[in-house]
């Protein structure tokens, strides 16, 4: 395996060794008083990060898995969805909702686009749909939506709404009770600063209700049979019991230095990245502005190999950045600026792009992109 | 929380310090090279763990998971399944594919016996039913049943075969290839030696053929999406990297001890197990024959209280072992034998066994059970 990777993706993220740490404690027992009691304070700590009286279900999955429970669990064969997609896990949920039966009524946005509560209304009020899939930050993108009047079109016609925050949540605002989001999933991977393996659903009472009479089939991602056992301090099967402990641990941290300050830390990077990315004379993929707070997307000048510059960054500087999708691939490079990640690392990041463009013959000048990120960063805590 | 628990349940098992700190690597990115490497080194360990040639598909979930996407990928609504169930798991995997529109035909033993293929065959022939469903290990009661001749009779009657091998697999034989059986699932938190969150499943190419015509909906479990990203040195969706790493440790040892190893230590500790129960004149719940390699079920004397026994070895000696079901509650405790155990844990945890069951009232003399193990389990190396 090649060196250490320190990783500037939008998730997984980079972990904190205390979370590390924790994750190399002996094993514990699903169905014992210590896990109760760890459990206990993971859902206790999952509800302040959500902001959220509702209950949180923990699945032993990846953010996809979750949101598959949200499928299956809130609708019947024929029940139409609206499925509002802005990139690539926009058209994720599209197609899974469709597997599964659902009548799927596309509102599909060119990928960068952010969606508007005016097509929403009219979208809901022509089509009648019961449930509305809205992703809230699109990792593919970098697009943020403004979610609060998205969910509040959904409230509005009494339509269900089926939020991914899976890169967003803790990261940028997101008020589950307050914005009314009946189903809210999110990863542990993220800006949940854990190692990938556990995803996590709210869920509201009129989703309960729906869930009550939804007949598709679910038996691993049954929400019922989750929330007994949740009640009883277990999961109904084996859970990642360790993923468990790590994930506390993060909360805790997480909690500690307090969500206004993520939200601020998380809009300062962003910043700073763009300025940085700038500063090279790059054109930005990602919007140019505060709501790109989790990742900065931008595309490579002509003639310079997306795929290559990567693998430079990894094999010479043994930090990932993520890549582009489709057509995008040979152009578009992606730096995760969310969960366990400073000013620090993201300069670092930004000079080590200089150098490999320089080397690969850009018209780049290394050593002002740093200077422009801590800049733009200012003087927020880095926590 | 209490004490570090030594674990002598039948799953999650100890987890080996080498891989705990596995465990506390930094986080990789899974699409990335150095993921690709890890994922294929499991997959590998894998195939030689399972004795198969046949696609390992790896999810993150728990083995519940993975016995639902067996399920889903080999059925259309209304295919016969025969489901023989011996115990918990066995009626757990009957409800299941009920609840997928499966027309399940149950053969039902009581708990603690054993299937036999006379049994299998006639039930066969009676449904034409095109799957069957088997427990290898029964966890709940310690059956391990004779496989080999059960997944026989399913070939000769040209029935696909499903076998939970969730507590079985590295402790006692299975022989995925030479005995025919389709689809084998497992998890790694049992004689695996690794924490709790991914589980695995074998596809024989009769399995691979009649998934591409089962039609029903999957996409979390999609076997064909699945195997598309395995191919790539990845997965569809994020998956548990660090219980991926973890894996590839622990399977590690279990190789290079080398599986024949692993069934000698397996059995060997279930006739000390054993030797120490019958010494202090308790009742066997599990068979008193060398099947019983995985775990030990036994009853407490008249009046002494199971759960109150399993809470005094938990808080006052650091040790876990599990309790039965249902009306078995307030007798059954079993001691898990799997994974990473050796002599040394067993006999101390039947020394600390028989101090709290005097200490009951139980008319037993501590100092007797410990020898009688280590008797029983003879010049075995622990490995």
């Amino acid at each position: 395996m090649s060196r250490p990777q320190q990783l500037m993706t939008p998730g997984p993220t980079a972990v904190p060794p205390e979370v590390l740490h924790a994750l190399a404690r002996p094993v514990i027992h699903h169905r014992s008083p210590d896990f109760a009691e760890v459990f206990g304070v993971a859902e206790e700590r999952l509800r302040a990060v959500y902001r959220t009286k509702n209950d949180v279900l923990v699945f032993t999955a990846s953010g996809t898995g979750a949101f598959e429970s949200a499928i299956v669990n809130l609708h019947s064969p024929g029940d139409r969805v609206l499925a509002v997609s802005q990139g690539e896990f926009g058209e994720r949920w599209q197609k899974l909702a469709a597997v599964f039966g659902c009548d799927v009524v596309p509102l599909t946005y060119a990928w960068g686009e952010s969606p508007t509560p005016d097509d929403v209304r009219a979208a809901l009020a022509e089509s009648g749909a019961g449930t509305v899939l809205l992703v809230h930050s699109e990792t593919s993108t970098g697009v943020v939506c403004d979610l609060e009047p998205l969910l509040a079109v959904c409230s509005d016609a009494g339509a269900l709404s089926i939020v991914d925050a899976v890169s967003s949540l803790a990261a940028v605002p997101l008020e589950t009770d307050a914005w009314g989001a009946d189903v809210v999933i999110t990863g542990s991977q993220k800006a949940l600063m854990s190692p990938p393996g556990l995803a996590f659903a709210s869920v509201s009472d009129r989703a309960w209700e729906r869930a009550a009479t939804a007949s598709l089939p679910r038996f691993y991602w049954d929400w019922e049979r989750q929330r007994k056992a949740q009640a009883q301090g277990s999961t109904p099967s084996t859970p990642a019991t360790s993923l468990v402990v790590a994930v506390v641990e993060a909360l805790g941290l997480v909690l500690e230095h307090g969500l206004e300050a993520s939200f601020a830390r998380h809009r300062a990077l962003g910043r700073a990245c763009r300025a940085g990315i700038k500063q090279m004379g790059l054109e930005l993929y990602s919007p140019d502005d505060d709501s790109a707070a989790v990742l900065t997307g931008a595309l490579t000048p002509d003639g310079i190999d997306a795929v290559a510059l990567r693998l430079a960054l990894r094999d010479r500087h043994g930090i990932t950045i993520a890549g582009g999708h489709g057509e995008l691939v040979p152009r578009l490079f992606r730096i995760g600026h969310i969960g366990h990640v400073g000013i620090e690392e993201l300069a670092g990041t930004l000079a080590a792009l200089e150098e490999e463009l320089a080397a690969a013959g850009a018209d780049v000048e290394p050593g002002r992109a740093a200077p422009a990120a801590y800049e733009a960063f200012g003087t927020v805590a880095t926590a």
